[in-house]
């Protein structure tokens, strides 16, 4: 498990350091703001069937120990860089207007026992959602879903509505160093140093559910091979995987639209 | 089991009552009127699935004991506050044009049963469709499933094409006093107070068979604690979550619109 | 099984007469002609996963003995009544210009069977084909789902590519006064005196095979009642019913069209 | 097994003879160039769920030895005949701008040992994934199925991130002389001597996944007799009907588009 973005290609394998130097300085990061790199989280949240239901929240801690999200009651489909509020740690709105999501307080326990997170995307996407009704773990049975080999906790029982201060410390316990964390009967949380990687698991993860869920209709399910998960783990994390792949998802997005929906 | 809408916050644990103290006053429900939203109520059951044949029905009490409907034949994807019509009691049109579909005879039971009861959504969606073949019951094992708990009847057998009086007496007898019903080999009911309340519980029960289905193809589905159950029920079925839930989804709904589409 | 649409009332139920008389007259048809309605025809097939390949074929015998068709490589997503075929009983193309499916042999077998067949629609959608792997027949088991109940063949064995006179033979034996069949590991055939009910019938099949995947992937499936399957078979096969289902499914493709895209 | 689109008539069966006569000259192939192709096929996978993540690559074999391909990070949406790259056998990029996928190495071994094969597809759509997760190879068991019956590999174990020159080893070696393989916990190859066949294997093969998926959810699936499978393999196969169906998909996806988008 590595919960930074900043691993040195030392640590990769000959072979994942010989694809980094082929493809390094080649690759379109995209020039969003902040801001705007949250609006496009939501909506490719929104478009992946992240948002059926009010719940659902993304958070980016700023410098000053504020926090940037999405007022309770805009949905992820209409989010915009002008749209956003800003909250304190009591979670009063400090800018913009409307109401913080009740359930962020459980945010604010992940963010105070990971000083190395700054991003923490929760939803309950329906292939989530599924899988966390059959008391059953996330599998790390094909290449796409090695980002979560090792990297993926599950809490086995649902605290309830994730509102007090209880439910966050359980979930941040449960949760330890890792990137992302599979919650019972509820959907998961994914956090890490950056808006792009947060939102990279977070998509990818839904994915991974439906996968096997579909697998696991057929009968078993081949699990990977340790050593060679982890090396892809490893590569699959590297900044300009995360980057590039959060840059081209997000023109997808925009290509379907007219104008420039999300300033 | 509550059938009310405007339960106190009195009766609200205390997570509760802090999280609806934080969002009371700050959240948008729209302007639609009482028309507009029924049209809003089709198109968002149209555009979910609920409205693969010509089955289906949207039903709302007025004051004066007549009934405001969608006439047979009339899609859900084009319904408009202007071309909705009113019924009597006897199935009769009063106003507007077109035929009452035979099946709202048995809505007719519920509301005489009912004098809660505003409003009544009748849909057979494919998910729905499909658990209601299996002979199971709805399960509650996930959070956005609470507004279920220990409400949401089932009738086991299914009596018969939905137009008769004997059908309206089994079905009605078969909901006694919970919001929702699903109904073997056939489809569900939601009977509430409200339109958004009805078609929120509507939207949401599709979504929870699905889900359902989905886990159970996998083994078995672990439900949720009781009491925890309870107390998200109640706080998911809060006037503020089902107001700011059909706006949102409404928004969503127009926001793919180039002009108004439900006048 | 009925293979009219004209029975009369009288072989009806008191209820369904009760409810027939209530909506008669009172329901819009559309007035597309012949063509526009098999070009309608094919654009839902389209837009309901009917056509992933170049299999498939619609042919609607005219009084003259000669059919109506797509040519081959003509894409239902894009048939227009200007773009059909004629062709004569040696499929030679007579008014139009491209080929006739190689596969409208076996139509000519059933057409030649069934004097009371005039229009044939034979599709391989996804769920008709996954169930077609599986060696089960169409169980009815939604009221949704009972125009079916004693009126769907089943070939439980795969003849080989349907091009030859004896695939012909065995196709239209299968079949034999019923409206539809399902073939083993290859598709579905409905014949019926009308486009609207073959049509009708053709995207109700591929859903109840969505339908039943489902619930069958969960374990048991309830079926129905024979009298009560019964009786809903022969009120939703009404021409009423099917002839609004027809304009109602019209309406909502072209509601997503600027301009006719059928002419 | 066949590996070239150039078997005469005289392999066929009598009965595909005959069809081949019926529609041969009366087909529309298009006029694309070859760099549209390209583009069309990369729009086709994306519009058919076969670029979920970076991962995933279509190269063509020029007669120089040089290949063309689309650069690392660029979507297939958003793939135009311009923005191609191409490059030389050490994986340079000799035309264009970006950099090569490091997983295209493992397609340079296919080249190596397979003269016959000019293009190259490789994704992991979300039903082969699926279908890769559970150990399981692909069954033939739908007549669409036949062009992969004694015609598509099985890779049983995944060696790891394709982007070494085991990997390729490995993966040549299993493909053999076949058209297609399915690659355990990972996705599939299709290798042909034409862009149109492998893009049309690589649509077909995630469908056929997807049905297998859905049939064995439901128990035991009944597979096709070896010599109707082989007869319908080698029509299937005909020039004939891939360039039709790659045409017919290609105005289709075009068909939604307000102007041209590939060149």
């Amino acid at each position: 498990m590595k919960s930074s973005t900043t691993e040195t290609p030392a640590e990769l394998t000959a072979k994942s350091l010989a694809a980094i130097e082929q493809i390094q300085g080649k690759l379109d990061y995209g020039t969003w703001t902040q801001n705007e790199r949250i609006a496009l989280s939501c909506r490719l949240l929104a478009a992946n069937g992240h948002a059926e239901t009010l719940a659902g929240q993304l958070t980016v801690r700023q410098d000053d120990g504020t926090f940037m999200t999405v007022p309770l009651g805009r949905g992820f489909f209409e989010v915009r860089a002008s749209n956003l509020i800003r909250i304190d740690k009591s979670m009063q709105v400090i800018e913009g207007s409307g109401a913080a999501n009740p359930a962020i307080r459980f945010h604010l326990w992940v963010y105070n026992a990971r000083p190395d997170v700054r991003c923490i995307v929760h939803t309950h996407p329906p292939y989530v959602a599924a899988l966390s009704m059959t008391g059953q773990p996330l599998k790390v049975a094909h290449m796409d879903a090695t980002p979560f080999f090792d990297d993926c906790a599950f809490l086995p029982t649902w605290p309830g509505l994730p509102m007090a201060e209880e439910e966050g410390e359980i979930i941040s316990r449960a949760l330890g160093p890792k990137r992302s964390i599979l919650l019972a009967n509820h959907g998961f949380l994914t956090a890490t140093p950056s808006i792009e990687e947060s939102l990279y698991l977070a998509i990818l993860l839904e994915r991974c559910a439906r996968n096997q869920l579909r697998a696991a209709a057929c009968g078993s399910i081949a699990e990977l091979d340790a050593d060679l998960a982890r090396e892809s783990h490893d590569f699959l994390l590297r900044p300009e995987i995360v980057k590039t792949t959060f840059a081209t998802m997000s023109r997808e997005y925009l290509a379907g639209k007219d104008v420039c929906v999300i300033s």
